[in-house]
Formats: C-alpha cells, structure tokens, sequence
C-alpha cells in the first residue's frame, strides 16, 4: 500500500508535532476554568492569555483586539452579526465566491433582520471587481463590506490594501475571512487595513474547533454565543484552554519557518502546473493561478473526459486526497458554488490541490503521473 | 508545598487519562476534514460518527438527535433561539437561578426579536414552584420552559418529570440545561421527557471546547451557527474530531464508573456536611443540600463573619480550590446572580464545594479543618 498523498490543505491540515506536544501537556496540567479565582483558574487563565498575547504579537495586534472562537466559521458569524445588531449596519456587499461561513450567514440576516445584500461583480479569472465595488460603496457609503483574503476553491488574492482603501473612503468597514491566509503570510493588523477578520486553528497545523476573530479597536460589538462574561464580556462559554495554547503554538511555529515554507510551497505549484500542461495537454487552471494567487492553493481545469465525480474516487484508490469543491459543502461531490458562480465549462472537471510544508515534489510527480493515467484511461 | 485540594468541579474537571489518550492519538492520526470525501476525509468522518452513536448509546437517544457544538453555552443559544426562529415560539418561561447561558440568551432574544421572558418563583430552599409553573403554562400554554436539570450552584436538582408532565398537558416546550447532570447520572432521553438539552464535556472530566445538544426528533431547527453543512446542516464550522472523539470517552468512563463514583462523591458531600457543622457551628446549607440535590455540589452558608473576598483567598493560599458563585461570571468575587435571586442574608458568606471522582475523604477534613481555622481566625 502507498502512503497517503495529503492535497487537501484548504480543507484542513496536519497537526504540526509541536503543537499536539503543547497540547497534550495542557492536558494533563492545566484543569482550571480561566474564570474561577483560585490557583488552578489561574493557571489556566495564564495560559489563555499567554496564547492571545503571542498571537496578537504575530499578527501586530493588540491582545485587546483577539477573541477566542470555536473556529473561523464562528467568527464570521459573530462579527457579521454584530456589525448588524450592535454597529446599525444594514448594507452587506459581499461577493459570490465568499465562503458559506460569510453568505450563509448574511443570508440569515436577510431573512431574520432587515438586512440588505449586494453582490459585487468578479472577472472571469476571479478577481473583485474594484470598479464595481466602488460603485456598490457610491450607492451604498456605510455598508459592510465582507470579502475574503485569498478564495478557499481558486487561490485568488483580493488586494487588501485597495479595497480597505475604497471602503476608508466611504466610510464602510471591511471585515475579510482570512482562513487561508493567517499563516501563511507575514500579518500586520496595525495598519488599520481590517476592522474585522476570522481565523482558524486547524488550516495551519493547530487543532481543529478553535480560532479567533479580529476586531479593530473601537468596534464594540457585543457577544454572538451569550452567556457568561469570558473574552471580555465578548464570547461566552468556558475557554477551549488547551486549544486556544495549540492555536498559538500552531501560529509560533508558522512564523518560524514562514519564508521556507512559502519558498518550498510555491515551488510545488510551480513544479505541479508546469508538470500537468506537459502531462496533460489542454489542462488549465481556474482563477489567477499564475498570478495573484495563494502558494497553497491550484484549482485544475481539465479537458473535458472523465468527470469529477470518476476521478476524485479513482484518486482516492490510489491514495492521493484532494478535492473538487470546498469541503465545508454537504459532502458529495457537486458542482461548487464557486465554480456555478465562475461559469465554468460543467464538462471541464476541476480538481482543487492544496499544499502544506508536509509535501514533497515527488508526491507531486506521482499525483501528476496518476491523474494523467486516470485521465487518460477514459 | 501542599498539593492541590481541588473542589471547583462545577465550574471545569480534570481530564480522564483514558481522554486524554484518545485524543492525543486522534491528534496524531486523524487530520482529514470530516467533510471531505476521501480517505483522510472519512478517517475523521469514522471518529465523529462513532462518536455520536457512543453518546447517543449511552443516553438512550437516537444519534440523530446528538448534535455536536463547542460546549453547552452554544447549545443553549442555539436551542433557545432556534425554538425561537424555527418554532415560531415567543414566550419562554426560566427561572431566576438559571445559568447564564440561558439568562443572558433570552435577555438577548428579548431585545432582538419579538419574545417575552416570564420568570417561575421559587421556594425559599430553592426549587422551583411547580404551582406558579403550571399558573405561567396556563396563561402561556405554547412557551417554551428552560429549567436546569441540576442548579450549578446549589445543587438542586429539577423534577424533570413533573415539569416535562406540565409541559407536555399544556403544549408547551421544554428545554433544560443539563450541564452539571449529563454524566452523573444515567440519563434516558428516550422517555419523550425533554425536548431539548445541553451538555459540555468538561464538566465530565472531558476537553474543554466541545459539547452537544439533544434535539428530539420531529423538531426541524436550523442552524444559529450557519456557513458549511456539517451536523447535517445544523451547526456549521469543521467539526472538532478530537474533541469530540475525547467527550465520547469521558462520557464512556463515566458510565463505566458510575455506581462507583456516585457512591464515593455522595459519602464525601455527608462527611463534608457533617464535618461542617461539627467544627463550624451555626453553618448551614443553600439549597435542598440533604434533600433533592446533586452528589457532587454543596453550597455552604457560613456564620456572619470573615466575607468570601476574604476566605476564598485564604483556602487559595492553603491549596484549596473553591468558588463562591458561578465561575461564568466576571471572574471578579462578588455575590452571584443565584444568590441574589434567593435572597440569601449578604452577612453569611457562601461557598460552593464541587466533588469529582478524584476527590478523597482526606482532602475534605483537610478543607474543613483549615475553613474552620480561618473563620475562627476572624
């Protein structure tokens, strides 16, 4: 039996060693609930807060800015919603790629509240378009506007800055799903670029039902999950103490070895869409692969043969695991939103690969080699 | 150094070592997205949907009616607002004694949406007045009841099948925070006696982080967290596998030692109530603390004197671990909500002891012993 080939990345990730070390020793010593007053509260406390003092140092935020969250999903609730009930915003501009964490959501808010969603136009590679947003914010001055770091099905980039920019000059505030993208890059939240942002533990080898949410200082937002006072009156329920210490721990390890990591990342994709167009003739690849593009993150085009649904099962045979589709959907293989709102050719099957530092390029070579024979078999 | 007399059970437990195994194992093997429809996709799948029949197994529920969710916070707000949203109901009936989790959830439906909160009387020792429940049900027959099964404070422990009987002659809903229970006891949910309930691991020497909610069959709720499809499109966000996988082991341990532990938790609340009462004259108990009431939560009413502010610091310094009041509040001392609702006299100071399986008849005469000593010290 071959070993598995994990290219599913985007989905979720391998626990870095480390991080289940730092994990497992919360485990066994620290009990405490952070709120309780005595000495093993306290301890516990110490570790919450040591966790969000690393973190916000990562990210040039302030502690006072991170809240703890059962994972990025729960943070782009909790903010979308507070932008709403507790900031008066009723205008959304979102965009059709956005995760379901974020349309989900504002469609709930629609039906639930008087809310109102817009939706801003993408080029046929992928990108927001910058001309359209601004004329959304023109119409609509104080909205929300809600698009994510780097799409989770095509790798495609949003130029952060520019976007903040637009939204700084109508006064509307910019929340981003940055799930793929925290630890990936180099963070800095002190510009000012974000009023809000989601993250999660388990997309960069931390533990999975954790994450964080981002607020900028000044937003007072009230909690989503109500109950007791933790996070700061902010998110009740009692701490994910020992996850919250792999989240930090996960994010630590990340920095350290960031720029090798993106070096050997990129040179994966490279290595893959240089290896496919010689293997398969007439692939392509989705969105702005060869652009402003994630490392992580390559979504195949293949010519038109064997579909999706015959060849992610013939992978999966061969011990090779990736995905056609965000795997936050129902779990059968379907046609994505992404894709439906990308227009794809539905004949042209589209495989999503996504690398971590745990892959090699003869993983890559192989994964290659496979799809070609699939392919080609049909 | 004195090692640690931890007697803060209610408010967090220490983790099983079999827990802790599992999910140190889960941690390293299983890494997939439980979503995802390959091999490492459905590794994780394997370990949640086993997870959930374990749990549904040992409560007599069906698995889908076990719906996982990041602790019991998070399933009151969303059982409360899903009866809400889904139900169409607009009057809930509580207590004053209830946990925040629910308190804080309806003040918040009340202000948000269109609902109404009536408040159910309770007798001087603390339980609730089935006479004035049955009044409110009259008057409001399709309410929604939210009554705790135990009180984290006090202990009391709800007539669960004489409120459901009320419920069920008036039409009304009923959900009860079943937090401090669910592990406790053996618990049969296949009698038709809840509608709802809320649990969370850690309170059953599980991982912090996770829980679930009982939703019984034939009540179709959406999700309150919404984005992906996960929990069959009830609670979005990936699923936290090894948190989950970690809550069916406690709660396989508990059952597996529960005659046992029942046993030896109850023969130290006696000692300790006896204890009390020998060494500190004129002490007493909040609550039904010899009548209906939880094993593992007593609730101690000393003489006027030294305050709480004053002995819990003192136990602290000694290595004792006791709460005055919900830890689920600021983590600041000061008279909680509970003891407020019953009017307790502010000069006799109260402190909550919470047993678990790990506690000893040693640390208890520790602990009286060294209570007594400072408040004679006044």
């Amino acid at each position: 039996m071959n070993p598995m080939i994990y290219f599913d990345n985007a989905a979720s990730t391998q626990m870095h060693e480390e991080v289940i070390k730092v994990i497992t020793d919360c485990m066994h010593a620290i009990y405490g609930n952070p709120s309780s007053v005595h000495e093993a509260g306290r301890r516990a406390r110490v570790v919450v807060e040591q966790s969000r003092r690393t973190i916000a140092r990562l990210l040039h935020a302030s502690p006072s800015e991170i809240f703890f969250t059962s994972g990025g999903t729960e943070a782009s609730n909790a903010l979308l919603w507070g932008c709403h009930k507790d900031l008066g915003r009723r205008i959304f501009i979102t965009g059709r790629l956005e995760h379901p964490a974020v349309l989900k959501t504002l469609e709930s808010l629609e039906k639930i509240m008087d809310v109102e969603v817009h939706f801003v136009r993408h080029q046929p590679n992928g990108h927001v378009s910058l001309d359209h947003l601004e004329e959304l914010l023109k119409a609509h001055p104080s909205a929300v506007v809600s698009l994510m770091h780097a799409n989770n099905e095509i790798g495609n980039l949003l130029p952060l800055k520019n976007v903040a920019a637009l939204c700084a000059q109508y006064g509307a505030l910019f929340h981003s799903d940055t799930v793929q993208t925290i630890g990936k890059f180099y963070t800095d939240l002190s510009k000012g670029v974000l009023d809000f942002a989601a993250a999660s533990a388990h997309k960069f080898h931390g533990p999975k039902g954790v994450g964080f949410m981002f607020v900028k200082k000044g937003h007072a937002l009230t909690p989503f999950v109500t109950g007791g006072g933790q996070e700061r009156e902010m998110r009740a329920g009692t701490e994910n103490v020992c996850g919250i210490a792999g989240m930090a721990k996960a994010l630590e390890m990340a920095y350290l070895d960031m720029e090798s990591d993106q070096k050997h990342i990129s040179s994966l994709k490279q290595a893959c869409m240089a290896l496919l167009l010689e293997k398969i003739p007439g692939s392509a690849f989705y969105g702005d692969a060869a652009g402003s593009s994630l490392h992580t993150i390559m979504n195949i085009s293949l010519p038109e043969g064997k579909q999706a649904d015959m060849l992610l099962p013939a992978l999966d045979i061969r011990g090779i695991c990736v995905s056609s589709g965000s795997a936050c959907s129902s779990g059968s293989i379907k046609k994505s939103a992404v894709m439906q709102a990308l227009n794809t050719n539905p004949e042209r099957p589209s495989i999503r690969v996504s690398f971590s530092r745990y892959n090699t390029l003869e993983e890559v070579q192989h994964f290659v080699q496979h799809l070609s024979d699939i392919h080609q078999s049909s």
